[in-house]
């Protein structure tokens, strides 16, 4: 019994350096699965959409659909049996991500009307980021977090301050333009007034009097404008935390002097000789 | 009776408190529920201006709108009332916004015709920044403020310059492509320079002529390229501002070397030592 | 003979100093009248171009054209009189501006179909840069002005980069998409490119196939990252030009220790004390 | 015959000077003459493809065509023959390009289904940034290349994300507009997505639900102040690089002290006074 409990505990331990580690060759193998079958996975549902492949090639969509459902399905029964603290995972971010991809098509299967909800698969995508290695580069102690981070309450500032004159504006070009010219109500006018301001300029509503052209030549200017406000912020914040923080640049970080070493392909540090 | 002044004299001073203040809890509080009926005063006007909804909801609407005005009413006249200067307040930003708010209602009720003014309820959103205490970000002392400041001249030779150049070519534009292609007059085609050089790109008016198209693509990668112009200048000017004003971004200041603390969750100065 | 000669040159040197400079009362008051008619001049361009308001005020608009005709050649030959190198206004920027906005009113008279040349009117728009006093925001020896010397070459590469794409791309799209979606040449469908990473996107022409509007997503978002190449060299240079100029930011010098002074309200020289 | 090939080795230098180098008087030439080919050739195709005027000068644009076809491939046996390591050439950048470039015509020929690779042609223009001389300004060595060299990953990140965006959102719009609004099928919201994230804004799809125009706000908004991300990395790199690498802005070292200098114009080294 006691030699059973520990054999399972062995298998636990190899499982749980597959699917969450990515340092052996059977967890890197993992990884690329996985990546390929989220990738599948979300160009099924694509597929799916598409009218004219869907008629053809129903039934094939349909298996593919439930064979992937059913690799997630035991890849996160995996995962909570082979984690000593499941409820770790579960609560994590990929944890919610997993469940709210896996959950709509069950879903579906009993409720049709929800199968809308399998959209959320591609949130999975996500997953990419870990896969790829990416977290570095995005992940808490990058320059770029930081900068956000520092930059954050400005641009919030900066997007509430757009939805104000949004607000302000688009009601101004309800009144001037009015319904003969698309600008239907209020709402609408503000949608016009953000697709204007961020230069998007879709062009399905446009002002057609003078005066909501000249009103809108001005939007326009101040939202090309605008651009620089956040731009600069983060740049600025950027080169900030940049500038504070060169270790989080290093490559690696010479084991006898602890000199940290910028060049990924330095085989001795520059600062003592020590081989790396 | 000098009892009754200073009973008097004392609700005068809770309300100024309360309505003026935002540390007690009754402050925070009026400050919330202002917050919350702005937000429902601009919805409703929104709401109005939607003819379906209007059509089946608009006595609801009607009496909402009342019921908010004579909230709006109160509070000005509380305003006034508990302010020791009373002009201050009118003649202050908010003061003015609060009655620009607040006469079109009135307005609209005797002269019927002036209803659209209705619109300018929007602006005391601005009061948001306020309740939200978003000030110590955009307000006199900021760094952002600073450094708007600093950029100030240059962004308007650079507007300028957009749009002498887009008259320019705006009435070259007139020239080349003619009221066939939908470039009727001058200010129209000026209007389209401005559209194009901004990267807005409506379609409502597009060249059809070779040459026009020629002229446009050259309009637009100059558009293109002039965003760097005011990106650059508040980047600068805003490193600048942030790297001679480093208290600006000070959380807190230590009360006993006045050294600035740059983390918000410190609690010891990290200079001297002492408890903060 | 010869007192009439040194009246002469009396009056020469005030009206020089009346068109010329901007110092005195005289001076600062043509300036302004110049504005002012400048404005009206372009102003009244625009209004013939409208159908609508040419057809009711034609001789109204007539007669003001001529009137502001007239009042520029006096200007020009005012300017050639009192200018003792008159040759070297003749050749300066704002005189090949001036006789270029002012020919054309002339030859429309003899040749009527060179009435568009009217439209180089507007480039007088650019003396309002040296009236508004903007020139030591954008002259020679501006921050602005260096940086964009410093950029110039790297903004070169980068427009030719986005030519050559262009054609590149431009190519690419008129085979996959065709001339039954619109894309009836290859000049066009590179005008069609140039709309497209420029962010302006008219939607005149756009992808109708699966395949055309895949390469577009890659067009957009390259052109999206583009962007961040010339404003990032302009932010860049800017910067630098104005860490090494600090002197240009100068509003003052102090006249004792030539310390340069930022603040344009300064009484007393920072360093030494010297009143200002 | 150790005559014969002594003069052949002679010529082949000569003409490998010629076509390779840039210094002497008949490879400047060469460069040009070059230069104005390409551009010809370029326009020739441009040409063809507007059935207006292939119409009419179907012949000249032909024989045209087989000209410069007939250029080029000398061109290409001549690099071959006149350089010591041919292969070199062969796999060199430019090498595939003059290619790739070269072989459609012969192709076309013999299948003429082939014939749209004629388009290819369009990436000999690449050949202009090696006769232009910009290679310093973007080549290895340069701070632009340096600086997108840091900010590769970051952008390769930035990109991914809006992909990941723009599936999950644009799979959510087909889900709220459907298809009765154009949104026909989930790829197609993508590519939507991405025309809206981007700031181009075609307008052949847009929302027409008002919860469809509410999320497409805020993707527009999004996508607005994501732009600054990518601009701040860029921006922060290349002003890192910049300064962490001078010597790449120098025009001329001295040769006495080999101090870096930055003034194109200098005769004397401003360190040591050496002529320069």
């Amino acid at each position: 019994m006691r030699k059973l409990k520990s054999k399972y505990e062995l298998l636990r331990q190899k499982v749980f350096i597959i699917i969450y580690g990515s340092n052996t060759l059977g967890g890197r193998l993992f990884d690329i699965i996985l990546l390929l079958i989220i990738l599948l996975s979300v160009f099924l549902v694509m597929l799916e959409s598409v009218q004219r492949i869907d008629k053809v090639h129903h039934e094939i969509l349909f298996y593919g659909e439930w064979i992937i459902t059913i690799f997630f399905t035991v890849e996160y029964i995996l995962r909570l049996l082979c984690n000593k603290k499941p409820l770790s995972y579960v609560f994590s971010f990929y944890g919610v991500v997993d469940l709210i991809s896996l959950l709509p098509m069950y879903l579906a299967f009993f409720i049709p009307s929800t199968s809308f909800l399998v959209a959320f698969r591609a949130l999975r995508l996500l997953r990419l980021f870990a896969i790829l290695d990416l977290m570095p580069i995005i992940g808490q102690q990058s320059h770029l977090k930081l900068a956000l981070k520092a930059s954050k309450n400005k641009i919030i500032v900066f997007v509430y301050f757009i939805v104000i004159v949004s607000i302000v504006l688009g009601t101004l070009m309800f009144l001037i333009e009015g319904r003969e010219n698309g600008f239907n109500d209020i709402p609408t006018s503000i949608y016009w007034c953000i697709v204007t301001m961020t230069t998007v300029g879709y062009g399905d509503l446009s002002p057609a009097t003078p005066l909501g052209q000249f009103i809108a030549s001005f939007i326009m200017i101040m939202g090309y404008g605008i651009i620089a406000v956040p731009t600069g912020i983060v740049t600025a914040e950027y080169a900030g935390v940049k500038k504070n923080n060169p270790e989080l640049d290093a490559k690696k970080v010479c084991p006898n002097c602890t000199t940290f070493i910028y060049d990924l392909n330095a085989n001795y540090c520059y600062n003592c000789g020590t081989k790396l």
